[in-house]
C-alpha cells in the first residue's frame, strides 16, 4: 500500500496529551478508510505536525484526519525511503 | 538525545538510488557530531525529502547533512511523538 507524509501547521504549542488525542482520534477511524497511521511527530515552536501512514491513496488520508477533527496542510506521496 | 525532522525542497525526481546514495552519505560521518540518522522519505513529485534523526542539536544535523553536499531546508526539533 502507498506511504504518505501529511504535514499540519498552525499546531504551536501542542502537548504530548494533545497529540496522544488527535492520533487516537484518527486510529478510532481510519480503518473505515483502510489507512493505518503509523506515527506522528511535532515541533510545538513551529506549530508543525507530520504524520506518517500506509493509505490506498491521499484523499483516504485527507478525509480521515478531517473527520477526526485536524484537517493536514498538505498530503505527500513518499514513494521512495532509505 | 534530543529528535529532529529536517525537511529537503528541491530534490524533484530523486531515485530511490540518489536517496540511498544521499542517507549513505551522511550515515557515513555522522558519528562525528553524534547524529543518528533514522529514516529518510522522499516524493520526488514535490522534490520534497524528510528525515528522522536523533542528535544532540539542530545544528549537528545542518552540519552533517551539509558536509554529505545535501543542506536541509530547514530543521525542527520533534520533542512530541504518537
Amino acid at each position: 500500500m502507498p506511504r504518505f507524509m501529511d504535514v499540519h501547521h498552525g499546531m504551536h504549542g501542542i502537548t504530548p496529551e494533545a497529540l496522544h488525542a488527535a492520533h487516537q482520534a484518527d486510529l478510532d477511524i481510519q480503518a473505515e478508510e483502510g489507512v493505518d497511521f503509523q506515527h506522528a511527530w511535532a515541533d510545538p515552536d513551529s506549530g508543525t505536525v507530520w504524520c506518517l501512514s500506509d493509505a490506498p491513496d491521499a484523499g483516504a488520508v485527507q478525509r480521515i484526519h478531517e473527520r477526526a477533527g485536524h484537517p493536514p496542510t498538505e498530503v505527500f506521496a513518499v514513494p521512495v525511503e532509505a
